[in-house]
C-alpha cells in the first residue's frame, strides 16, 4: 500500500460525473437501489478541504467524500495535497477492527479520484452544532473515551509487534501536507504575526499581543510541538475536534481522519477535550431569555471529565486484557506472579503522564481556534462581538494556565474545579 | 531511494570474485592502480554479520564489506536481511555532510550485492582491541561526543523542515530485523531464560537469577525498551559501541551503522558511554605484576566524563548557531529579544534530559553484554573465570544501580563518583 503513483486520472466529482461512477461499482450500486437516474445527490461539504455529496437512492443511501487539490476556504490559490485522502483511508483500515461501531463503513476507496465512498450516517449531525444548539448525547464521553483508548492502544507498541508498528509509521509518515499544516497552525502561527491569523478585534488585540511577548507560554508551546514531531506512540486521527464526531442520542462516530499519524496519544485526546473547553467558554454566549445555558456547560464539562475517565479506565483494562502482547513492556518480561503489582503501577504512571500531555495538547488547540486560521462555530455563531470576545478571552486565559502552569492541574478534578470558574456566565 | 527491489542478483563474493567487480569501477580501480592481477585481497571479517576484505593495490588501498545473509557467528541457521547493507550507506549518506571526517569515505554501494565499498582505515585498530591492550587516545571523548552532537543534531527536528524528517523516519522505519534484534537482545532476553544467552558460570548464575526476579529492574528496563520504540528524535547508529569505532593517536571514526533507525538520542549516548564503562570495569582483569591497570581505567573513565561534556557543549553550540532552523522550537517563535534567555534555559534543560536516557540505555547496554548473546572482548579476553565474574557482577550491580536508582546519578560527577568505586580493584 502506497500513497504514490496514483496521481493520474484526478477529476472533480460532481453532480453529473458522480452517477456513472457509483453505478460501476457492484456493491454500492446495490446498497443504492435502481439505477443512475433514480439517485437523488446533493453537496453538503462545509468543511475546508473536501468535496462531500450525499448520495439517496431507491433503498439507500451513501456518501461520497473526494479530496480537492486545493483548501476550499482559501480557493486553488492554497494548494493541498490529494493523498490525504489516502491516509483517511489508511486510517480508517488499520482501526476499524477495533472501533468499527465507532466510524462510518467503508464501501469503497477509488485511489485515482482520491475518493472514499462511505456509509451515510443519519440522523446523526456534527457534535459541534449540537452542543451549540444546546443538544445533549448522554453517551459521548463515554464512547469518545472508548474511542481514544481502542484507536490508540491497538495500534500502539503495547499491542502490536515492532515489525508492524514500524511499517505503520513508514506508511503514516507519509502525510507530510497535512502534518506541515499542523505544526504551522497550531504550534507557530498563533503566536506570530501571520496573514493567516484573525481573532474578534478590537477586543483581542491586547491579549493577542500579550501572547506573542509570552516566552513561557511558547516555550511551553514548542516542547508540546517537540513532543507532537518526535513521539511516535500510536496511530492518531490527528484533528478530532468536535466537528470530526457525528451524533445521535446514542451513537457516536468519529469521521475525518485526514490529518492521521503517529504521535503522541495525547494529542488526540488534547484535541477532543480542548474542544469541550472551548464549547463550554462560548456556552453564555448562546444564553437567551429562557435559558441561561448554566446547565448545557454543566453537561460539556462533565462530558470532558467523562472522557478522560473512560480513556484512562479502558485503556489500563485493554492493557490487562492484552497483556505484553506488543513489543513495548513484553509480556515475557514479567511472568513471574512477583512481577504482577508492580507492572500495574508502572501501566498506571504511564496513562496518568497522558493526562498532562492531554491538557498542554488541548491548550494549543483551544489557542489556534481562537486566534489562528481555523475558528469554530462554538464562538463564531456569537454575533455580538463584545460578548463573543469576552468567551474567547476567558478560553485564551484557561489555555494560559494550562501550558503556563500546569503544575495546577495533577488531576481531572483540578481541571473542572478551575474550568468552573473560567466559565462562570458574566453578570449581564 | 528504496530498500526493496535489489533481491535478485545477489552473491557472496571472495578473493576469487571481488576483483572483476572492482575492476569494473572506474573510480575504485584508479584509486587502486594497475588491475586485478596487482590486488592483494585478505578476508577479515570478525564480526557477526559481514564479510569484511582489505584489497592492497599498487597505489591505493580499499575495504569491500558485504552483507551475509545470515548471522556468521550462528551460522545459515539464523537468517538474518541484506537490507542492513542499504541502511548502513543511507545512514553514512545521511550523516556524511555533518560528521564527514569521523567516518570512513564511501566510494561504492553496490545494492544488488549489498556490498559497500569505502576507506580502508590504516593504521586504525578497533576502540575496544585498543582499550583492552592498555592504549589511551587523547582526543577519543572529544571527538564521540562531537560525532553524536553532530550527527544527532542535524538529523533531528531541531534542524530538519518536518517534510525531510518525516522521509527519513519513513525510510529507517523499513530497517525492521535488525531493530528486531536490537529489541530482543537489548531489552528483553537477558531478563528471562533463553537460549541465545550466556554467562560466566557457576560464578554469575545467582545475580543473573536475582536479576530476573528483579520487578523494579525489569520495568526500568521495559520504559528505556518503550522509549526506543517510540521517541523518534534523531537518525541513530543504533550500535555504537567500542567496536564500531576505530582510532589512532589523533583520529577517529565510527564504522558499522547497520543498526541504524531513528530513536531518542540517549541510546547512541548511551551506548558508547555503556561500553567505556564496561571496558573500565574489565581493566583490573587485565592487570600484570608491571601494571595494574589502574591509570587506563582512569583514562577510561575521563574519556567517558570527557564525551558526555563534549556531547552537551557541542549540541547546545550547533542548537545556538543554528537556532530555529527547524520545525522543532521554530526560529519564528522567539524572534524577540525577551525570548533569548528562556529559550537558551530551555536547551539547556532538554539536553541535561538526555543525560538520564544516557545513562539508562547505557546500564541495558551494560547488562546484555555480560549476560546476553553477544560478549564484549573487554570480559572475554580474561582468561580466569573466577577474576572475570567478580569484574563483570560489579558491572552488573552498577548497570543495575544506574536503572533502578536513577535519582542518585543526576550530574556526570555523581556517576564518575559511584563508577570509581564500582571499577576498584580488588585486593589479590
Amino acid at each position: 500500500m502506497s500513497a504514490a503513483g496514483a496521481a493520474s486520472g484526478y477529476r472533480t466529482l460532481d453532480q453529473a460525473t458522480l452517477p456513472a461512477l457509483l453505478d460501476g461499482l457492484t456493491d454500492v450500486r446495490a446498497r443504492l437501489g435502481g439505477g443512475p437516474s433514480d439517485w437523488q445527490i446533493r453537496e453538503v461539504g462545509d468543511g475546508n478541504l473536501n468535496l462531500v455529496f450525499l448520495v439517496d437512492g431507491p433503498s439507500g443511501t451513501v456518501c461520497v467524500k473526494q479530496a480537492l487539490p486545493y483548501v476550499r476556504a482559501a480557493g486553488p490559490s492554497w494548494p493541498m495535497s490529494l493523498e490525504r485522502a489516502f491516509f483517511e483511508n489508511a486510517y480508517y483500515r488499520a482501526v476499524a477492527p477495533h472501533v468499527g461501531r465507532l466510524i462510518p463503513e467503508v464501501y469503497h476507496y477509488d485511489p485515482a479520484l482520491y475518493c472514499t465512498i462511505m456509509e451515510r450516517l443519519s440522523p446523526h449531525v456534527i457534535l459541534r452544532q449540537g452542543m451549540i444548539a444546546g443538544s445533549v448525547y448522554p453517551d459521548l464521553g463515554e464512547h469518545m473515551g472508548e474511542y481514544v483508548a481502542r484507536a490508540c492502544f491497538f495500534t500502539s507498541d503495547l499491542a502490536l509487534g515492532c515489525e508492524r508498528k514500524m511499517s505503520n509509521v513508514a506508511l503514516f509518515a507519509g502525510n507530510q501536507a497535512l502534518t506541515r499544516i499542523s505544526i504551522d497552525l497550531i504550534f507557530s502561527d498563533p503566536y506570530v504575526v501571520s496573514e493567516r491569523n484573525r481573532h474578534t478585534s478590537p477586543q483581542l488585540d491586547g491579549l493577542v499581543q500579550e501572547m506573542r511577548q509570552d516566552t513561557d507560554l511558547k516555550i511551553a508551546v514548542a516542547q508540546f510541538g517537540r513532543k507532537f514531531l518526535t513521539q511516535a506512540e500510536a496511530l492518531l486521527h490527528g484533528d478530532l475536534h468536535s466537528g470530526s464526531v457525528m451524533v445521535t442520542d446514542g451513537d457516536t462516530r468519529v469521521i475525518d481522519p485526514e490529518f492521521s499519524l503517529y504521535g503522541p496519544i495525547g494529542f488526540d485526546l488534547g484535541a477532543f477535550f480542548g474542544n469541550l473547553l472551548l464549547n463550554a467558554h462560548a456556552q453564555c454566549g448562546h444564553a437567551t431569555a429562557y435559558d441561561d445555558r448554566r446547565r448545557q456547560r454543566d453537561w460539556v464539562l462533565a462530558q470532558a471529565r467523562c472522557f478522560w475517565l473512560a480513556f484512562r479506565r479502558q485503556f489500563l483494562s485493554l492493557w490487562q486484557e492484552h497483556s505484553g502482547g506488543g513489543t513495548g513492556y513484553p509480556g515475557v518480561l514479567f511472568a513471574n506472579a512477583i512481577d504482577a503489582a508492580a507492572v500495574e503501577r508502572a501501566r498506571v504512571a504511564y496513562v496518568d503522564a497522558l493526562f498532562a500531555d492531554m491538557l498542554g495538547f488541548a491548550a494549543c488547540k483551544m489557542i489556534r481556534r481562537i486566534v489562528g486560521f481555523a475558528h469554530v462555530a462554538d464562538f463564531e455563531t456569537i454575533d455580538n462581538a463584545v460578548l463573543r470576545a469576552g468567551c474567547e478571552a476567558r478560553a485564551l486565559r484557561f489555555a494560559r494556565r494550562l501550558l503556563t502552569q500546569a503544575s495546577d492541574f495533577p488531576s481531572i478534578d483540578s481541571v473542572m474545579d478551575a474550568v468552573h470558574g473560567s466559565t462562570e456566565m458574566a453578570p449581564p
